[in-house]
């Protein structure tokens, strides 16, 4: 299948589900709580972690319903990341995709509790979720998306983040802090698509090794895009301060070795996708291929 | 048992396990998101929430050894509850038991981390517990403590005290207020106790109004305390513009007003406690009763 008409597809009802999880809680919640969620899960992100993971779910012939619950569990989790990162104390954002970030839109104290918000009712979305009906599956999703998101996984990527900024650290270093700040909810999107289907062990290994690919392959890609664009736009580096300051890709191994890693990153993605069609031909790799031409730059 | 020799033998196996679940983690997590998350984890609290869920276990004649997990997750959540609440953004406190609060002893930004971690990792404490070995059991702790602690509890209750600030409430709305902030993470100890323990539907409904009613008389106490204890000590109500801004139970009430509600809210806990103790005469009504003792004035 095509990933552009899957995601066509699918977006709308994800946004219909999204909308009505947010309206189940509309009684017991109040309304500038309810506002403040609202408006960050619908800042107008690409929703790649959920469409990833349901597009899993449908290269490995599975019905896609059942990973609903979980793709916004992790969008709410993406969310309640970016909301947090953006307030004053963090990056002091004003402004996100055009729209004010959630701070600015209504204010600090709202802002951190929509976060928690988001962030505590994820796990319930898994935990009550009808369609899947093995409890030692979901307790599984809920265990791995806690240990993504958690002290070893996300949030330690953002304290190491915040630590090396201003630092010249190698490429191991910050290898380690994407893995985990952007790396893991990636791949959790892929480990959550195929624990629900549940292919072979060997196909679930493939697939994890893509995950983990893909993830380093996003974050060049995020990292040349700030060099990129700004330079085709203006004629100048608008954003290499941030590169140089911040490291990143571009910034430890120059433009062309970042490009090159990424390439070399989206071969091996491509490379996986084979070895799983050449175990089982059923398997739809072109979906998931599609993915990678979001990393274009 | 008495309950004092209860906590008094439980505590240091309490800390214990705290210890060892924070270093666990150790190797993957950042040193100073460790420090941060055990300093405030360590602050010299009273553990009132692990100490409810596991003398409910005991008084319902189970080993109390199944409940630790639930018991530290409860406490990761309470803790980053109070140093997301001590933020500049939020109540802008300085101190907390005497001891500087987390944001003052680390900065802000670590502080927003380390709640988001103890918040997070919690829910992995009861989905990977392998003392509790019904996973069903499991995923109706982890949804229970989402609902009491998200968008609907807790966090519900932190949004209506800030929003309440300086207007005038009536009792119904400053019950509803103080039965998301703090009620409901009292009651999910009791809760967690007696899932785990599993007696019949009847004792858990009185339990359960049991948990209610303490978490109102607690309120009430804590209220109290804020204006008898400046009284007591300097002759004047050295918080009465905190407790006459704040909407508390002595400020919509009066002093004996509220004293009238502490009494009435006890009395109906012992009450309960006697019920439970005539259906099932093996069930220690006591070890509970010494919780009512740390809500004198």
């Amino acid at each position: 299948m095509e990933t552009s008409q899957f995601i066509e597809e699918t977006l709308p009802i994800l946004q219909e589900k999204i909308d009505d999880v947010l309206a189940q809680n509309k009684a017991q919640t109040p309304s500038i709580l309810q506002e403040s969620m609202a408006y960050s899960l619908n800042t107008g992100g690409k929703r790649i972690r959920p469409m990833l993971l349901l597009a899993t779910l449908k290269a490995l012939g599975q019905n896609i319903t059942q990973g609903f619950m979980t793709a916004i569990a992790l969008e709410y989790i993406h969310t309640y990341s970016l909301i947090h990162d953006d307030l004053p104390a963090m990056d002091n954002d004003d402004y996100r995709r055009g729209k004010l970030t959630n701070h600015k839109a209504f204010d600090e104290a709202t802002a951190i509790l929509a976060g928690d918000a988001l962030l505590t009712d994820s796990f319930a979305l898994i935990g009550k979720d009808s369609l899947i009906t093995n409890a030692e599956v979901k307790l599984d999703l809920i265990n791995k998306l806690a240990d993504a998101a958690g002290s070893k996984g996300m949030i330690a990527g953002q304290i190491g983040d915040v630590q090396a900024e201003g630092k010249e650290i190698d490429l191991l270093e910050m290898k380690e802090i994407h893995k985990n700040k952007t790396g893991e909810l990636l791949h959790y999107a892929i480990y959550a698509g195929y624990q629900i289907a549940n292919p072979s062990a060997e196909i679930k290994a493939l697939l994890d090794e893509f995950a983990w690919t893909y993830g380093i392959a996003y974050q060049v890609q995020n990292d040349l895009q700030e060099v990129m664009w700004s330079d085709d736009d203006r004629g100048k580096f608008q954003h290499s301060d941030a590169a140089l300051t911040k490291n990143t890709y571009p910034s430890i191994l120059g433009t062309n070795g970042a490009i090159e890693a990424l390439f070399a990153n989206t071969t091996k993605c491509r490379t996986l996708l084979q070895q799983i069609k050449d175990i089982d031909e059923s398997f739809d790799d072109q979906l998931l291929a599609g993915f990678l031409t979001f990393l274009k730059i």
